[in-house]
């Protein structure tokens, strides 16, 4: 962190300041380039407040030189995270194909769609139980009987399931039945939530928030590692532009971005960003050549029926060929997508 | 809600539309100008999903003409509500003054504060005892403790108290010990604990989200309105824009807006959303004359060592002379602010 | 400007670098604070392009310590600006009142409105005649036929006249018969107009673009002002958010901002800034208590037959009512408005 | 278009503002759905000003319901335009690649970086012969010199020329020299320079706004083709976000809701987008996969000392690895890219 201070300022005042940031754990250097004094920071900064800063009268800007990250950042741990789940994992060379609809509407619903997925080729089944919906007045999820809903049809085909998690009222019940816990967008900085979450070992699949920087984002990562679990999957899944005619915009910069930043995996949500179904696809592809570790898609056997978020959903037929295509593109980067499958029906 | 259907759909593609759409429970109306068929949905369509009726292969638009909020809507409550919380008032002629420390550091420093404050004229107490912080590894608050301490604070002064609650965990405690639950910014759209704090009867300040519509925001109002709480005070504290030389942009549009669409008080916080003291002012008197009902306000004894947001607070005696200038805007403007008050030790 | 390097870095690359920054015509130092190398740019760095200083490979981050404007830097220039324009002045205790229709529309429109505005004390007639409109078969203005009914409107009442210039080849004629040439926020960046501009002595209102950063408008007055031409206004009018309600976000933290880091002018413009008419006198008021040296209004004798904007203007009637209220305001912030007039018909 | 009036209008209301707009060239329909009164306006409404209606005070709502644009939509031209520039095309089955460096700076540079260039199959040259800088004080390109210089290039290597005009000054200069004229994100709603355009028949390439929608930049090009110059080549470059890592934030969606709502071609810029050399690849490659028509990347032989976006920039061999991958890409997605060819120096 480099401390830029104010011209004219004079020799016992900068001292006063450099002893003042040395009593946080810091140590200080000052230096001078003829018209001005500055003051390098060296040690562990992450817990000073570069705002706070802007406080004392002698600074003019301060500049952090060094990542507020520490867990999350790549610097200090060079190679890929691969988070394990099960026996699947999301971060090697085989993409994560987490596919569903957006809510669990019966059990017969998500059985029989959890079928027709895992014969596509997905490999984690999704569904909501929990909803975070704007209107108080649209369908909340089934809740509890929803997740219930969702084990059967892992008992059923053998699927890893990822449902998001609103409220450190059922983190237990989540840890006992879930495989991954989603933190939707609008939580994304619900630190108390982020926090409960990082006392538990359940892989987690972290939301980039509405209008969240990347640094942000990584941020909420690292409250989680903090805790103590490093399962960490970023997701991508559009941000708030002044577009209307799209739900989101799908910043596909994120995923080298992220991979220079950090070593935590990074899947991408085309769905969600573009909010149309005709769009997943143009998204699901950018997002295997821009180098994801894996693709969260909207699936629905009857989307103009669907409880919610129908017009982004791809029908089961739409999703296998949209995989065919996409295992061909995976396979020309060097990566890899479960082959369709063939389930027997018990 | 309009819907506009896609030219050439066929007679019994509408009727079976219309059909599926007075299921949910609203009456349909057919009506065509020639080119394109139109439905008209009369009844009560908040529950209706505007984006999910895209699924539906036949429509092109949806258009809601009715607002999607009801108990915040000024049409359906033409008078001003005027919140009470003990012996004060929000929403009335007289503003609200809610002036305090960013974060509750110590039972000393609240009361001493606090006694300056009342001095000045304000008549709600603040102070962060949970704190949401980008970083784990900054300041969190002092929790609990800074809650008692907060309650000296007021048995010393006779001042309200207001501060942030983060998490549902503790919902009981703040009940009991804080006279207005503030809900910030980056969780205006945690609808879990926007739903716990709707089954109290605590008045609620709810912050606008860091880029939230109007209409977002006043959705979070209705979700607390929804569960029987109708205590809501809208909180302006800036938005992100592009801008980086501040810290949000002040959106003082917001007032008359939001006094136009809803019956619901709106108070500013200028120093959130300059982020630097010498911002304070314009922000402040922009509220008054745009019609605010309050102004939120960090005063810190000693900025340069405050715990979190020093750079924007302002010392006691900066806030005494703003409280003189507001104090003659608002007559200026027909409303009042509480007199300097005298305030004797025990 | 602090360049950081890369850590690792060799002494024979670091010399190699500060030799070639010193071809640039600055001078180097080179500080280290163990940890890593440091240059510090001193001199003129108004022409070292920060972004391009990334693609040396030894550089990690870049840190303009120095602001890259000049002329309209307060630290270069301490005392407020005042333009004059014929016998009237923008920037000083007098309050510049800019008034008039979207559209000049007829020389009988413009002359009677123009009367009526002077006769509730605006000092300024303005009135577009080029006409940026984002649909080409929208109407475009008059053209050089408006201007003329401008100057026939400024001959009957005396008002000094602003109106939109949008292209170079109308440049000599604007500087005939204009007496303040505005800019329009979607050509802030037109930097080919900006120039053109710099080489007259016309005065300009510079109206802040769509998304623009207070540097970035600063900048383009810069391009102004380099040409010669140092009398320039600066108009925020309102910035894009994602707010949908209202046309724009008026940035009211603008007016003590640019005050802070230029001595220029800075005035609002509450119309198209909230972009209906009801708005309009929250944003005016707004604009004077947080210090701006003037305001730009829309007033048309019959909105809803105006040939464009018209739900943002304010009938002449509207318009003196706030001028009142306005010129209280300002008398309460120690400025002035000019006082209602009585004009005789030739 | 259709408008909601407001509730408890009168019948002779009704039909007083019907009439009015019957006048302004359109039919008008008017249906009720008991509770509210609505107009649909049937025919040619683009000239209608939704926003102008509002002015009215009996209008509640207006929607659009058929899009501003004609020539540009997809709708009236269902076919994919195909652009012919010379020998070459945008818009076919090969993808058009343009690439060069930002400036031209030389002569030697310019013709050398061209040979490079064609060898790894580009088939346009680009470079800045006038540059739009934030700065005035910042290189502002050789102008009329860059021009010939881009002629000597193009006469060694047969590759057409792409260049930014940025002033009307120069329209007959760039018709007489340049093979398609390039519209700056800056100027994309400079409409004088559009109708300037519009009024030859060179090919333009059309870049998008910092912070422009999809509608606003289809209206720009609808400027240009009004004027009877069809050819028109849209170029997403990157829009700006809150995101500061990188310098635009690439919007991959542009590419399949452009092609839906028009038949214009798109082409891709990943240069500009991420504005680092480490991010062009997964930008190029989003948008092959996308469905773009082509890609426009910056290329220098010296990027380090490059005069302008040297960061920015691949050089020549990173872009021969770069077009390898691209070409095997195209072929995948059943598109093509030139050779790598053999350029005999004359």
């Amino acid at each position: 962190m480099i401390i830029v201070l104010k011209q004219g300022i004079k020799a016992n005042e900068v001292k006063e300041l450099a002893a003042k940031l040395e009593s946080q754990g810091v140590t200080v250097s000052h230096f001078t380039d003829i018209k001005r004094d500055f003051l390098g920071l060296i040690g562990d900064t992450s817990g000073i407040d570069a705002h706070q800063l802007h406080a004392f009268s002698e600074v003019e800007q301060v500049i952090r030189v060094e990542d507020p990250y520490k867990r999350a950042n790549r610097k200090f741990h060079p190679e890929n995270s691969i988070i394990k789940i099960g026996d699947e994992t999301i971060g090697g060379t085989k993409l994560g194909i987490i596919a569903g609809p957006c809510s669990v509407e019966s059990e017969e619903q998500i059985v029989t769609i959890a079928k027709q997925l895992k014969q596509a080729g997905a490999n984690f089944l999704r569904g909501g139980a929990f909803k975070p919906r704007t209107s108080p007045y649209s369908f909340q999820g089934l809740e509890l009987e929803g997740l219930k809903m969702l084990q059967v049809a892992k008992a059923e085909t053998g699927m890893p399931i990822v449902t998001e998690l609103m409220s450190t009222k059922w983190v237990d019940q989540f840890v006992d039945s879930v495989d991954i816990i989603q933190i939707g967008a609008r939580n994304m900085q619900n630190f108390d939530l982020l926090k409960e979450i990082g006392r538990t070992n359940t892989p987690v699949l972290l939301k980039r928030g509405l209008s969240a920087t990347y640094k942000e984002w990584l941020m909420s990562a690292e409250y989680i590692m903090a805790g103590g679990n490093e399962n960490v999957i970023l997701c991508e899944r559009g941000i708030r532009t002044f577009e209307t005619e799209t739900r989101n915009t799908l910043d596909i910069q994120a995923v080298p971005v992220i991979k220079e930043l950090s070593h935590l995996p990074i899947i991408i949500d085309p769905s969600h960003a573009g909010g149309m179904s005709y769009l997943v696809e143009a998204g699901a592809k950018s997002g295997i050549v821009a180098g994801a570790d894996g693709l969260m898609i909207e699936v629905h056997n009857d989307p103009a029926n669907a409880w919610s978020d129908g017009e982004q959903c791809l029908t089961p037929d739409e999703f296998a060929r949209l995989m065919e295509k996409a295992r061909k593109l995976a396979e020309f980067e060097g990566r890899s997508i479960d082959e369709a499958a063939t389930i027997l029906t018990k």
